[in-house]
């Protein structure tokens, strides 16, 4: 038996998307608990040049989507970046998973070596789906699931490893 | 064509480490042309019950050590968490990259339904290895080396996501 590229990408991104949905609740809670106005905690950032809460999920979300997407040769739907609200976010998480829950086994397995196209700025990157999927597409989405976790940490909503990694 | 479980393991963490050593390279670099003590950033928290940039980057090492070691039904070999400098942090990421080249895809390959153990507190968890490496080990890994880039980005070490991911 060897792994297939579904089982290598799918399933572990709706996790990942299913845990931040979780994650943006408890933020929700917490505003609402401490009396907090929401945007403060949707606008926070770890640093002036970093990009707030609310970008690193539309990034979650956009590079799960269209790297599944490109995987079975199609384009993701675009999602426009409008939400300001944690309703708002969290509906953006769950819309991804809805999403991905769409594909099956058949559309993705044996894209191994299929030749994905990124473009960035005005290039245009040229990778195989093997690559595509386990050097940009799975830590690119870990990457802002965990900055948006390390921005709700950092402005003290009460999250542990566990709302990350999920249940065991 | 299939993927293997080496191919989904051992190369994507090493290149997460060396991403890793690159990233507390940037760091040292920084404290050096601040004139600043690197201890505040080894120190350094998002908030003060988070673990520092030190614990980051030992639970990052031990998590790929012993991810790998567990698939190939190896005890990887302990380090003592003791780094409190740049440079031992960096040889800490560095001798991680060393112990993974050291296994070869004959060792972790079939190892997807391997019954894997993982001791958490009092309990064990088990895991089939494929479980283990896509919902434990890699995003685990992941989370860690993110939450070390940004303490080091929250602190005012220039890094991009380039430094993350590394060079496509």
């Amino acid at each position: 038996m060897k792994i297939s590229m579904f089982q290598a990408s799918v399933p572990p991104l709706i996790r990942s998307l299913n845990n931040l949905a979780g994650i943006l609740e408890k933020g929700a809670a917490h505003t609402e608990s401490k009396a907090l106005d929401p945007s403060v905690l949707i606008n926070a950032r770890l640093f002036p040049d970093m990009l707030p809460l609310a970008k690193q999920v539309q990034i979650a979300s956009d590079v799960a989507r269209r790297g599944v997407a490109r995987l079975a040769g199609m384009d993701a739907p675009s999602i426009e970046d409008s939400e300001t609200t944690f309703p708002e976010l969290i509906k953006r998480a769950k819309t991804t998973v809805e999403y991905l829950e769409t594909f099956t086994a058949k559309q993705i397995d044996g894209t191994e070596e299929k030749v994905i196209s990124l473009p960035v700025g005005d290039d245009v990157y040229k990778f195989p789906g093997l690559t595509y999927l386990f050097y940009f597409v799975q830590p690119n989405v870990y990457f802002h699931v965990t900055t948006a976790y390390d921005i709700l940490r950092h402005s003290g909503v009460e999250l542990g490893k566990i709302d990350y990694l999920g249940q065991p």
